[in-house]
């Protein structure tokens, strides 16, 4: 772990991102000693630093204290955190914020190979996203609804929450994005209330809009989830995920969601 | 700073209140080397842990840390972190956390004696608090809204911000809690979807209770708070500020608020 380019692994107990989980998040892939799709991970670095009005980083910066971390060869996940760093006592932040950057590298988790071939299990959380338009998008480091949502169960079996919003919208799963299939259109939550825009989720509507596949951001609920044609999830260290069961329904059959694992693996950016 | 009873001002990196901000806090005064108002506080610690279905450290242990940093005599602003510690990655909670408990010690802020005597001035931020009834109440580390309001002015004629929720009904202010006087009778936000149910707005209630003075806790807005006949602010720092000015509205006389703050300052729990 790397704290402002020290070997550390420890913080400032005055830092704002421990006081007020003032600061931003990535989480991405590294593989064969390279972080993937770094570009757009720090652009949306830069877009979550923007919304709080907090400096970020350079770029170059970051990746050379990554490559520090990364031994060549290397798979694994690295976690990057920007936070508002120390100040003085109070909400407000201060004028000229030294941000702390936390650099960590874990391994991959060992998911099952199944779970890509032929599915996971998805659960409806109890759990209702709040709205906030100021805060909607990014990654930043009020996490609490996650966390609550993450302890209402604890089936191996389940792999992932579906966190609908107050007025029963599906938004995302508790660390994915989501999409359907219906029609022959792929359709994706709006998260201009609630919610994180993850990099895979940008990489799938590029992908669509690159092959002409009718796709739109929209807004549903898990009834219309529920009798979607395909259903899979993604993020930056999963990959893509089909889903196999969700309420009392079964898929088992996901071409639309096949091509676009295919797609999201082996495209270079 | 004690960090898990150790004289220490660095927590580790991985503790999941710098990840999540998965904690509470308290804020407390400290008078003549006694901290103020300690079951009250300790017992909104418990509940707001018990939110969070996090273990809250005993009462003595804190008691007997927090001694520990106040030398005799001393006055000062105390403030008790309680996170759930560090833990494998992911959202879900571990099943047998080992809290942090993160206690510091700060100077009271210089507030001018005027504040309390002729009131302050009071604007309405732009941010609208967003609806989450599984968190309302609490004092967690997901504070990043009050960062937001907080960051909307920098004139230090202003002494707080006024929080409204996206319905647009009053709440609180960004670090206090807010109370009205109208036709006689006192009212305070109905805080069962948002805001920070702090110690001071229960001792008012109580007190309200006590002396037989009409109080209700209700809903309203920024149209019924203009045409209040006092408004006052409250917390365990600043104790009770009236409010002088509002919109284009300013007020001089606040019988009702100074009878609350004298008897908040002077009773003894």
């Amino acid at each position: 772990m790397l704290v402002n380019g020290e070997l550390d692994d420890s913080i400032s107990a005055a830092d704002r991102g421990l006081l007020y989980g003032d600061g931003v998040f990535r989480t991405l892939r590294v593989t064969g000693g390279q972080p993937l799709h770094w570009q757009r991970h720090y652009r949306k670095l830069q877009q979550d630093c923007a919304a709080l009005a907090l400096p970020c980083p350079d770029a170059s910066l970051l990746l050379e204290e990554l490559h520090r971390l990364i031994a060549s060869g290397t798979d694994g996940v690295a976690k990057i955190i920007v936070t508002r760093g120390a100040g003085v006592r109070g909400y407000a932040p201060p004028g000229n914020p030294i941000p702390t950057r936390i650099l960590a590298l874990t391994p991959c988790p060992p998911y099952p190979g199944e779970s890509y071939t032929q599915g996971v299990k998805l659960r409806i959380c109890d759990l209702r996203l709040s709205h906030q338009p100021r805060l909607a998008g990014v990654k930043h480091l009020n996490r609490l609804e996650n966390v609550l949502a993450a302890a209402e169960w604890d089936d191996p079996g389940i792999a992932e929450g579906l966190l609908l919003d107050m007025g029963d919208n599906v938004i995302e799963g508790t660390r994915s994005n989501l999409f359907m299939v219906s029609g022959g259109a792929l359709l994706t939550p709006d998260l201009s209330r609630c919610g994180v825009a993850g990099v895979q989720r940008e990489r799938v509507l590029e992908w669509a809009a690159a092959h002409g596949a009718p796709c739109r951001i929209a807004q549903f609920g898990p009834g219309e989830l529920r009798a979607a044609d395909e259903i899979f999830l993604v993020n930056s260290i999963i990959g893509l995920w089909p889903v196999r069961e969700l309420l009392d329904r079964s898929w088992s059959y996901f071409p639309f969601a096949m091509q676009v694992q295919e797609w999201l693996s082996h495209a270079p950016d």
